[in-house]
């Protein structure tokens, strides 16, 4: 069996344990059981799994330079990975209510299935992983900093989201004149960047240390490294722009939206910096509008300015920094860095 | 200055360390800060604080048992005061959201003055009090417990508000049928009793525990007031509606709307069970309507089953049981318990 079976094996469980421990099971009545087992496996197991798996591969390899890691551990690693994918969940439901995107991972997006109350549902996903925190994690060292990670992660995420939601007007229409590289950077960083690159790699190094001497600080370790995957998060995000334009809807899967959707994107931001007087207007003219006219005029200028060979340059500078940040790391196997920047290094989706 | 008048002066200063201490701070932009102060003054000051100061109260009456509280000591406690009220103005905002309430504490709810994002809003105010308890408590024994506490209650509201989002149909129409003093019961402990009486009264021992010797597992000791707390909370919320139809509008300050909202109110379950076949036919099909008549109908039959005398009883034998559930208590004062429950008792507002 992969890694991935037996990862995907362990949520069957896992939401059965979830369901069997809710607390004062007498109070709870079965309806409301199977409407959250409903929303669990709606909305939690169907993801690539980056995150989850990203954890247990920090994990199993720092362990692995001292010795045989066992499955015991393994296991205990992939629970923890589960944790991420239902603060995954919960974002991506909040998310999508907030946005009113209509799918997500090929299929309905919650809230049209069950209305508004997926606002509440968002926020049970994410007391669930503090369940399964308290159960299993509890009597290791680490717990308090697993707990401290998770949240102070969720709070920059949320964060990013206040940023990302500052973009727009009262009547969801974005204020154009706020997009800029900085700015875009901020929300990039806070929104993304932390729950989907550092926190998968620092919880896999905070559950490590009770298991081997990582023969330096925790904290130390996890300061150090938080620039190159933050940076590493950028990088993500930006191809996403990018592909959400140029990339091969047959490949991605779907078609862009980011500019009809009035997205604070990497090539809405990088256009307004380099274009002309009469460009820019163009762009704020036609830009966040449903019109095929007013979208095609946005993607000429976007061809104009040549955003494909500036995204070319951005993302190997992006990938030569990253890399010579990760040669300065100490007290770590730098592959669990060089093969998350080789993932997502010229990927096409 | 009064109790009340320090606790209110605290804010200011929690809400500054806050604002200053913003992750990230160089990445987070001036607007965004105004917006979360704003966003906080808005919605975590303004109530009655009754959490808050229950949380002061109990520790400092523990405390005193065996010496006289510090001045450092209390103002700790204000502040763990404060992070129940950043969780209530959390759940009351999300609250106001999913039931479209008009008003709050005198003023219109945030999500009328700041529309979809206060989603987001909701999940910021909870954040912040975990950057509180970071800040100011990780240096004490209980503060693993502190954060299990707000967790795990968090987690029983919103299973209560799923237990209650339940109760409606996917056109947010109310299943009557559904309502029982059963399920009544079940939503109020897990929505209400949970973060309203248990959790100010456990985290004043738990920090507590800090400082005295409590003489017992603290564990067994959070074990042991559970009941009579669940109790209290179960006795204010049947006030609560008692009060929505049978309250003095002038001491209230507002008119009931629970008829015409469809709310799953003490007085409505317990008509359902009492009432004959033509009296229950009438309710069933004049509840949750915004009509006059429609309202009055159910008021009427409210008076024939003579509701009031019911509660009257009602109120007498929670009265009592609570009485008797706090004399079995030990290792605590029990005028922590006797003092919320005198504060209940009778209560006309």
């Amino acid at each position: 069996m992969s890694i991935r079976d037996i990862f995907l094996n362990l949520f069957d469980e896992l939401t059965q344990v979830l369901i069997k421990e809710l607390p004062n099971l007498d109070q709870f009545t079965e309806t409301s059981k199977e409407y959250l087992e409903k929303l669990i496996r709606y909305n939690v197991p169907k993801g690539k799994l980056t995150r989850g798996l990203g954890l247990v591969n920090t994990f199993v390899t720092i362990v692995q330079t001292q010795r045989k890691v066992t499955k015991t551990e393994i296991r205990l690693s992939m629970i923890l990975g589960w944790c991420i994918e239902w603060l995954q969940a919960s974002l991506l439901v909040a998310d999508d209510y907030l946005d009113q995107s209509l799918t997500r991972r090929g299929q309905k997006c919650w809230y049209r299935v069950v209305g508004i109350r997926a606002i509440n549902d968002a926020l049970l996903l994410e007391s669930c992983l503090y369940v399964f925190l308290k159960k299993y994690f509890k009597k290791y060292s680490s717990y308090r900093v697993l707990l401290e990670l998770f949240l102070s992660v969720t709070f920059k995420t949320e964060l990013g989201q206040t940023l990302d939601l500052s973009s727009v007007d009262v009547k969801e229409k974005p204020i154009i004149e706020k997009f800029n590289v900085t700015y875009y950077n901020q929300i990039v960083r806070l929104k993304t960047s932390y729950y989907s690159f550092y926190l998968p790699v620092s919880l896999g190094i905070a559950l490590s240390s009770d298991f081997v001497d990582l023969g330096i600080d925790l904290s130390q370790l996890l300061e150090q490294v938080k620039n190159p995957l933050i940076k590493m998060g950028e990088l993500f995000q930006v191809q996403d722009d990018y592909l959400d334009n140029y990339g091969e809807t047959k490949i991605i899967g779907k078609h862009g939206t980011d500019i009809q959707d009035g997205k604070c994107s990497w090539l809405i931001v990088n256009a307004l910096e380099i274009a002309n007087e009469k460009q820019k207007e163009i762009l704020i003219n036609n830009y966040s509008k449903q019109d095929k006219e007013c979208i095609e005029k946005i993607k000429t200028i976007y061809d104009e300015l040549n955003l494909k060979k500036l995204f070319i340059e951005y993302q190997e500078k992006s990938f030569q920094e990253i890399q010579l940040m990760i040669t300065k790391l100490t007290h770590l196997p730098k592959s669990i860095f060089e093969n998350l920047l080789n993932k997502i290094y010229k990927r096409q989706k």
